[in-house]
This record gives structure tokens, sequence and C-alpha cells, in this order.
């Protein structure tokens, strides 16, 4: 299974030219013949507001709009592709992800955990984080921030995802490296397609990689680079959670004694 | 407050020599005027059993047993200790760390996610991980391989500690950076206590750290000394759980989306 990240520099606001953009990492995709593509967060969009008509003007709806019709047009050929997508809807905007797969539109994820001013412009997603079957394997859908609560790293490994797919803006220089321990707490891969660039004074850190269920770096790209990176991977390997001959991750885990972390105080 | 880590090489067995080398880091801990001191796992045992009669003969009761007194008369100075401790008791054998503050017994916690052979000799523990006050301080403690857990960190830090205690005998390479990201996803600081040394083939990691709830690794051993390092930490630092300006730590959960994780299946 050939899984890739794609590393981009969105435009603020400007969603055609965005389109183009992700149309050269689709081709790279399609040219290395990748199975499952992840790209980052907002890549319709780009991520720096200045108000909610701009993050509004540059919304669309999945997956009728303009970025999502590539994308699934793109999945035709028997292919998985997850994107960031600034998404409207009768309730508001969503920072969300699209999941197109084979031609059809899976799901959508809605970012739980909004980062910064996202609170000014986007609604929180109100659904457990999803998982998705496609070609045999199990992927689980998260948005940028949503990696510093393990608890969503968790809920989507409990729910048999073999890899998480991970669009990504990020901003704090934390994430990277603790995608590492979020493979190795859960035994899954992780993918992680960040942005890069400056917009607006915000800056982007780039280096979107895949990690191992044993916290290895199998793949990343600079801090600078646009293009895509692949791994081609075992997915069946995170089926395996038994992390020494007598503990077994989830096995091991003793639910009684975690009930604080549903508690609401 | 001035926070340390005391690394040594218990000898497997060897009580009373355990005793006289946990003796050494106490009196540099005195001279260095340490506030609070975390020794590593099972530190008046040694770890590689090969028989539960070894593991019972090694064990104490809690705070009768004889490496118990020793911290329990250093702590009277005003000070607290954490080790962690062979325990003997009706129910069988655990994994413990006493908690000894100001001359007094505070409480013990039994370790509940036992690695590889422990679950030979020991009873996993059956409680919430406990926080407890000192100088007007929260510290919660847990043992070695519940690092793997993000749950447990997750629940001290949700019960108020400011810092977690972590006595270890660590065996697995991943731990060390992983509680890089317990500090950062909890804003804690983290104080791994580690042994050092080969005992029956079995090789511990050592590089015993303090973290910050920023990250950094505010002091560290190296994989073969013996001694202590001390921080002197503000630790109302972890008080502040705000990442960004907008973006609170707990508040910013959404335990209604978490429930799975409380689910036994």
């Amino acid at each position: 299974m050939k899984l890739a990240v794609g590393q981009m520099e969105p435009q603020i606001t400007s969603v055609e030219e965005n389109i183009a953009r992700v149309k050269v990492l689709l081709e790279k995709a399609e040219e290395n013949t990748v199975d499952v593509l992840v790209l980052p967060e907002l890549c319709n969009s780009g991520y720096v507001f200045q108000s909610s008509d701009e993050a509004n003007a540059s919304a669309e709806e999945i997956p009728q709009g303009p970025m999502s019709s590539e994308l699934l047009a793109w999945s035709k050929a028997g292919r998985m592709v997850v994107a960031g997508i600034c998404e409207r809807t009768d309730k508001g905007l969503y920072n969300s992800a699209g999941i197109f797969a084979n031609g059809e539109h899976i799901t959508t994820y809605r970012k739980i955990h909004l980062f910064l001013n996202e609170k000014s412009w986007f609604q929180s997603g109100n659904d457990e984080p999803p998982v998705v079957e496609f070609n045999g394997s199990k992927f689980g859908v998260m948005i940028c921030f949503d990696w510093i609560f393990p608890e969503i790293a968790r809920v989507l490994a409990l729910k048999g995802a073999q890899a998480i797919l991970h669009p990504a803006n990020l901003v704090l220089p934390y994430c990277q490296d603790a995608m590492i321990t979020r493979s190795i707490e859960n035994h899954v891969f992780t993918a992680t397609a960040n942005r890069i660039g400056t917009e607006r004074e915000v800056a982007f850190s780039g280096h979107s990689q895949i990690t191992s269920p044993k916290g290895q770096r199998l793949a990343s790209l600079n801090g600078e680079e646009i293009g895509i990176t692949v791994y081609n991977i075992d997915l069946s390997m995170a089926d395996d959670k038994m992390i020494t001959n007598r503990n077994h991750l989830f096995d091991d885990r003793h639910p009684d004694l975690y009930s604080r972390i549903i508690q609401n105080d």
C-alpha cells in the first residue's frame, strides 16, 4: 500500500490557485502510483483569515465544491485522498477533512479542537473522528491541533485505525515529534501532511512525515519543499498490539481507572 | 522548589546493599538541599526476579519495612521522597511507589500497568494514581510502563498534578522522548528516575530526566552515571494551561467525544 503525504503552500483566499497547486500534487501522486494521499489542512482556502467573510468566500460545500470535485475525480482510479477543506454548511463553516475514495465521497471529518483564531471562523465538530475502510485497510482521520489531545489518536486506534491520516497547518514546534509518541502508544502508522510558507506573518513548519507503529520516521519532507513523499507500508503491522510478548497495548489498559478523562468538570 | 531524580543500580535480591546505595543518593540530595527526590522503581529489590520466592524475599511492607524506614527518616527534615518499592501485602506483592513527606507515609501507589514478567510476581494496582500535596504544590505519581498509556498522565494532570514523579526501570527505548510529549500535552513537569546496569541480561537505560511543561529537558543524567540531578523549578508554571492565548489545554477538551476510551470491549 503506497501511502503519501503532500506538502504545499496554499494562498490565502485564492481558491483557483489552490486547486492548481493541489493538482500538481495529485499528478505527482498519480505518477508514483500512490494508493492513499494526505493533503494539508485548509488547502482550498489558506489559513490566516482576517474576517468571517474571507473564510466564507473561500469555503465550499463537500462534495459539490470545486476542490472536492478535483479530489473526487482523482480518487476514481481506485485511490483515496484525504484533504483539509474550508467547508461551508447550513450550520456555518467547519475546518474539515474531506475523504474521497474510488470516486465517492466517503465521509467528512469536522475538526473538533480548533486552534487560536479558527475559533472565530469555524464551528467545532461534534462527532467522534471517523475510521474509514479502503482496500481492506482502516484509516483514521484527525486534523492538525487534534494531535495535542491524546484522546483523539486513542479513539481512532481503539476504533481500529491502522494509520492516522493527519492534514495539518502546523504553527507550534511540537507536533512532528509528538506524532512519534502517538505512533508508539497506539502502535499505528501516522501520516501528517503539513503546509509551508509564511502567511500574514504566521509561519508554518512543513516537515510532513510518515511514522511507523514502532515510532520510526519512515519518510519526511523538509521545512520548505513542495511535493510529496511516498512510503510503501504494510498496514497489517499495526494490528499486532503486543509491545512485548506479554504486553498487549490495548488489553493491558485499565479503562475502569480512566473515567476521569470523560468527566466534565 | 528543588526537584531531583536519583539514578542507581540496585542489585537483585540484595536488600541491605540496596538500602546502602539509596542512602548514598539520600545524602547527595541532602547536601544539595533537595525538596523532592524521586528514586527508581523497585530500588529495594532489583528487577529481574527468577521466582515469586525471590520477589517475596526482597519485598517489604510499607511503611514498616527497612527501605521505607530510611526514606521516612530522610523525609523528616521537611522533604518528600518517592521511591519504587517491591511491596508485600496481605493480598500479594505489588510494584509500588512509597510516598514519604515530613516524616510521614503519605500514600502508596501500586503500579497499574505491569510490564512483561512483572505479571508473574505482582498484582496489578486497582486504584487511580494519586496526586499528593507537599509544600503547597501537587505531585502525581506513576511507575515506569504506565508512561505508554497516555490515560495515566492525563488522569494525574486532570487531578491537578503540577509535576508527575515517575520511578522507572526502563527497558524499551521510547520513554524518555515520550515524556516530552506527556509534558506538552498536559503542560506539566515530569521527573523520571531510572536505573542503570544490566541484570541477568536485561539492560536498563538510565537517562533519568526532568522535563518542563513546554517539553524542555531541564536536567538529565547519562546512561551510566550513578547520582542525582537537581533542578530548581517553579511549579506554578504548570497551572497555566493556555498553550495559546485562545487555547486552554483542558477547557478545549471535548470529553463527550472521548467515551470510547473508557469502554471495555
